[in-house]
Order: C-alpha cells, then structure tokens, then sequence
C-alpha cells in the first residue's frame, strides 16, 4: 500500500479551524477522494468546514484545478471556429440557453453547451429539450465535436469524464446542506468549463429570491470569483449579474419553456427573456471577435430559428413535433381590479416543481407537460377575474400542494403602488480587472 | 413507506445557519440515524456544523435523551448495594480507573466500571488490563451484575447495547474531526453513564495538553454541561478538574500502568496517582453516603488491594501472573545537571502510542509490553547521566519516531527556575448549582 501524504483528520481539522489548506493538500484531498480513500462523510465534514469558515482565493483557485486535473479535458483546437459557452447558476424559468446557444452559433461561432439535469425548484436543460419527441442528451465526442463543427450549437449531457471528484462532491453537497456556499459552487462550475476547453465563457450570474445565492453581493463575489478562475486558466470570462426575484417569462417548466423559447426564436416571446438572450448572445459574440453583431437582426430573419432547428435535428428531435399538454389545467384568476406587484420566483419555482416538473431525487423522473402558465407579470393592470396563471399537471391531485407553496407569493395593489420585482433585470457586469 | 416528519437537508441546515434544533427535531435526526435513514456523510455534516455553531443547553439535552432512547437501559435498583461510578475524559498515564474502582468497593459500593479502548495517544483502560493474563474484558449483562453484588467492582467493555446511536456517532466523529466539541462530548458521555444506570457518578475532567481540552475554561464548561446533563436525569453528578499538562505516574502503556496501579493499592505509588485517586474516591464515597471514609486506610491496610484479586479473578485474570515486558528498551539520560522543570503530556502520550502502546486504527491489536517509564517527574533535580525515562517495545525500530515524538518536550533548567507543569492537579470542583 502507497503510504499516503496527509492524513485527511488533519486536513479538516484545519479548515475547521479557519486555517488554509495548501496546494498539495488540495491535490492529495481531491484525488483521495477521487479514487475512494477520503470516505465521504470526511468529504461532507470538509465542505461544511468550508462552509462556514470560507476559502482563500489560492485555495479556490487551486481546488478548481484539483477538480480538472481528476479526469480528462477536451480540446478545441481543431475546430475551424471560435468556442464561447455560457452558463446560468439556474433560476426559474430560465430556458435562455435554448434561443441563446442557436442564436450564438447562427454567427459561425461553435456553442458547446453541456448542461445537467434540475434537482429541486430550478430546472434543467436537459430536461426541458427532452420534451420535444425524439431528442437525446447523450453524444460521444466525436458526435459532440462533428455537431459544433458542423451545426455549431450543441446542448447536450456533460460525460462523467469532466472532473469527476466534481460530479461526487456535488452530488454530495446536495444531501448535506453545503450547497449555498461560493468556494464550492466557483470551482464546481469553473472545474467543468475549464476541463470542457472553451476558449471563453460568458457567466449568467443569479441573484434575488429565486436564485441560490438571494443577497446581489454576495452574487457578485460569486461572478468576481469565477471570471478570475477562469481568467487565470486561460478561459476569457465575463459575467452579468441578473435579477431572479421574479420568474423569467411566462413558462415555468419543461414543455411549456420549449415553447416560450422557440417564440423568442421566431422574434417574439417575453420581453425579459429576449432581453436576457440578446444581452448574453453579445457578451458571447464579442468573446468570440465580434463586438458589433447585429443579434436582435438574427431572431428577426429566422438565421436563429434555422441554427435551432439543425440542432434538434443533429440529435434525432423533430422540430415540428407537437409538445406535451397538461392532462389537467387549474387557473388562478384575480379576485379584484388592480396591479399585479409581487410574483415571487421561488414559490413558483417550488409550485412548478410540486407539480411534477421538477424532482426531489436524482433518480426521479420527470413531468414535461406539467408546469405553470403566467399570464400576468409584475407592473400588469388586471382585473376582476382574469387569469394570473395556469397550473398544469398529470393529475389534478397535484394541484392543492402547489396552490399552498403559492400562498402569498403573488400580490394584487393598487395603481401607483411601488412593484416589488428587485429592480432591474441586468443589474450588473463583471470582469476581469 | 412510513412518511419521515423532517428532512435532515433542513435540519443541517438550520444549525449550519446557526439556528437551534427542536426536540421532535433532535429525536428524529437521532433515532433515523440509527436505523440508517440518515447517512454517514449527513451526520457528519451536522456533526460539523454542531462543532461550529454549538448547541444550546436544551439541545444537548435532548441529544443526550435522544441516544439514551436508541438502545436498552440497565437497572441497578435490585443491587443491595449503592451505586457510584466514574469517568475520565482521558489523558497520558491515566491509569486511576485500576485502583479506584476496587477501593471505592472495598467499602462495600458497587463501582459499575463500563470502559473503552484506547485510540490515539490516550490510552484505554480495558487494553490495559488486558496485559494481566487470563483476564476477559467481556461479561454478559447477569456475570455484570453478579459481580457487582459479590465483588463489588467491576471494569469491563460497554456492550452495543447502551446508546447505540452514540456508538454510531462516537466512531464516525473520530475520523472527520469533530471530536474536540462540548455538546458531543457531554452527550456521548452522559448518555453512557445515564443508559448504564448509575446512581452516582464522579466525572474526571482533564485539561492540558495531553486532554481532549486544554484550555481550563472549556474543560470547566465541559464539566458543568456534564454535571447538568446527570442531574437532570437525576444521576448524582460531581466533577474534578483535574490536570493533564503532565503524564499521570511514572508509567505510560499497559502492563506497565497495571504495575504501577497494583503499587498505589500496595500503599505505595507516584504520589500524583495516589492523590487523584484518595480525592476521586473521597467523591465517590461521599455521593455513597460515606463522606467521612477513611480512604488512605483501605489502601494501607490492603482491603482495596484485596478487592483488585477478587475483581481480576472473578474476570479470569491471575493477579499473581507476571506482566509482559518489553523484548527492547532504550534509556535517556540527562545531559547536565540541573532541575527537570518540563516533561509535556502529549508528547510522551505521542511517544508510548509510537512504541505499540496504542493504536491508529480500531481493529489494530496493542502491544501490552510497550510504552515509557519514567524515571523523573518535574521539580526532580537531576544530574547528567541519570536516566530520565526508558522506551519499551518489542522492536527497537519504534525507538526512532517515539524519540521524534519527545524532541523538545522535556526541558532541564537550573535550580530555581519556573517548574512549566500548569500547576496544581486539581483545579476545581464543580457541582450542581
């Protein structure tokens, strides 16, 4: 047996007590842990040390590049175009990676978007595409690679060969209470696109009620944390600090977000979601060598909506296949004249999960019909008797827990009252310095 | 599927929000990790944020009950004989489990001794006995009871069956680092001592840096959650706190912290032992009824020495039978003249576990014939040449990091310095307000 360098009680026996791990205790730990030695309930103690007592840059920076070096990298070099990718920290009814990556790659520029599955109230990518008849998350390399040559855009499942002691610890943060906590959420998202080989990344950073971290400050030492990650790896990073304090758009769920993404496709949708998906599609072109795109002209002309088609395609979807409808629907209408000023993400984010949109465990399936329809936002005249929203489910027994987690997250006030939707939905921009 | 009422993901997160656990609360999380709902990887996230955030006095209580409630409780009422017995936190040489317990019988008490093994550098005072051959560590609850109506004495290993969960916890604790924590220490304990039924307990608190905490305020801590957790519970509880700067004797191992033993109840011994034992048992006695026991007398006049025959034969044990000895011995001497005015407690606790005495792993053996005699205590004056202390093992490569182990903790000074021993050996009492 190889005698191993440090003993794993000393090392968190460290961080318990707020002192700062080094750059060969947090390779020995990550790869330990990697191949089983380091148990998990060590790894959990670890990152509720780190919880709450907080990491060092070097000490983030260094477990990112742990996280990377514990399983394979891809390379882009060979392809003919630029890669940019984005991600979202996840919000609820954020679905702008589906107009975004086509929009983006309608520019010659290769999107490589490999995404996960929902767990709790926000949801995932993979789910939502997987409304659409026919289509599938799981690619090899080679397919993935010929798909951003050709096509440009691919969405597809992350392999388990990307930082596997990432897909281990946060499988187990989930279960242990370490979730909300900045060191540990920056090097899982940057261990992942790092070791993806992205030339450069934009970074959808959440705040507010919806979001995983509420407080805007501590979301921008998030978005600060990451752009310097992945700018010391080479990867030029921009984030944009976004409100998640009210849903995006009207869709929250699988199916219905599909839906909502396509209209943004053919140049409508909601203003807040296109306005979300021109702004990241502009941080991504000017990664990508072209500051001066014209994207709104992109969704205008249908370029988009061809580049969104060839990828459902690419991956045996059929784009003009019809989506799965609720069996059962329930709306929720006004009960007086008004101004609809409060409508608050989580709540729904929990009312769409409840109704089978999203799951409790990993090994759940999930509900693509089921979800809820806005037909209202935040700043909206209604009255008496219009419909705010629409639950949508498989079984109208769902209904009641749903309507309870909606209990107080909407309100009706009166003309002139202040709208409590956090602000702006850009609220701010990170660079490197 | 029984409907959990909690989800531990809410409960870890409460207490790593700093928030306090209800008793339904702490019931639950206790009683579920015992049937294994609750994982390893959850408790020792929880455990974590327990040693971080503390918990409440309510709280410990609770925990306490809550493990007391997961196993069996012993019953000691039909005894003819009151009960009383006692518990040290642990530390170097700390071997006064051995003539306490046959002298605080040898008044006619039951002394139920429910002890442990050692891990680390403290030892455990089953391994020790077990140096005596013959002697068997394990009685079915009636031999247990037998003997304590006969004999009086009894030192044996706890059976799985009291507190169970805490078992579960204890070793789980051990190797994430959560072990130096008040509310888990005073509930691990209590729940023991409360489940085994005593009627009277004497609680041996060390601090110093051969004790679990070494800073005096958090050992008075300690022992006043300790004192309050047995009062409640209505076990007559009494603390002394008690010095660990310094190894306990002159012997640091296993046969030969019994020979030292068998010396105190000869009337003999270190002085330091034999004062912590006469002010233990005085303790004991006095929550007995026997405050005015005339202690000294029963180890002069060899009742407590005939109580320790009858206690090791009814296990098996030939208390005529020679002690192992070590196949290796390596002497330091001093190397000038002078006073011996430092000889640290973890260092040499360190020292004996390198040379055998102790063990890294649970299912590692001892080695009875291994550890340290010493040969000076501090305030000795000493003259260069004269031996200090002898290592003992029974391969003479150990000698090399136990040496390691003891750079530096030990010091010869001149006549009239400081002695560095952390002052008296007992520092306080503490009992029930």
């Amino acid at each position: 047996m190889a005698v191993e360098p440090f003993d794993v009680v000393d090392l968190i026996r460290t961080k318990r007590d707020g002192g700062t791990l080094s750059t060969p205790q947090i390779d020995w730990l990550i790869d330990a842990y990697t191949r089983g030695y380091v148990a998990d309930e060590q790894m959990s103690a670890m990152a509720m040390a780190i919880f709450l007592n907080g990491m060092a840059r070097p000490e983030i920076r260094d477990l990112t590049l742990a996280m990377i070096a514990s399983g394979e990298r891809l390379d882009f070099s060979g392809l003919s175009k630029p890669t940019v990718d984005k991600h979202s920290t996840g919000g609820v009814g954020d679905k702008i990676t589906l107009p975004l990556a086509p929009l983006v790659a309608s520019f010659g520029v290769a999107v490589p978007q490999l995404s996960g599955r929902g767990l709790g109230h926000t949801g995932g990518t993979l789910d939502k595409l997987e409304s659409i008849p026919g289509w599938r998350a799981k690619l090899s390399n080679e397919e993935f690679l010929a798909q951003l040559e050709g096509v440009g855009g691919v969405i597809c499942a992350a392999g388990s060969g990307l930082a596997p002691a990432d897909g281990k610890l946060y499988a187990l943060r989930d279960t242990t209470g370490t979730v909300e906590c900045i060191p540990l959420i920056a090097s899982s998202i940057m261990s992942k696109k790092i070791a993806e080989g992205t030339a450069a990344l934009v970074l959808d950073v959440k705040f507010g009620s919806g979001a995983f971290l509420q407080d805007p400050a501590r979301s921008r030492e998030l978005a600060e944390t990451m752009v310097q990650l992945g700018t010391d790896a080479g990867v030029a990073t921009v984030a944009l600090l976004t409100n998640m304090n009210v849903p995006l758009g009207l869709a929250i769920g699988n199916a219905n977000e599909v839906r909502e993404s396509v209209e943004v496709l053919a140049g409508g949708g909601p203003a807040d979601v296109v306005e979300l998906t021109v702004a990241l599609a502009r941080e991504m072109l000017a990664l990508a060598g072209q500051p001066d795109a014209d994207v709104e002209a992109a969704l205008r002309d249908g370029r988009a909506m061809d580049t969104w088609r060839a990828m459902i395609a690419a991956q045996g979807g059929d784009p003009d296949a019809g989506l799965p409808q609720p069996a059962e629907t329930h709306t929720v209408v006004a009960d007086r004249d008004g101004v609809l000023v409060e409508q608050q993400a989580l709540p729904f984010g929990i009312a769409a999960w409840r109704l089978g949109a999203g799951r409790a465990r990993k090994e759940d399936p999930v509900d693509h019909a089921a979800g809820i329809d806005l037909h209202a936002k935040p700043g909206d005249a209604v009255t008496k008797g219009q419909p705010l929203f629409t639950l949508g489910a498989s079984d109208a027994a769902r209904f009641e827990r749903a309507l309870e987690a909606l209990d107080g997250a909407y309100r009706i006030g009166e003309a002139g009252d202040e709208v409590s939707d956090g602000g702006p939905l850009i609220a701010g921009r990170v660079t490197a310095e």
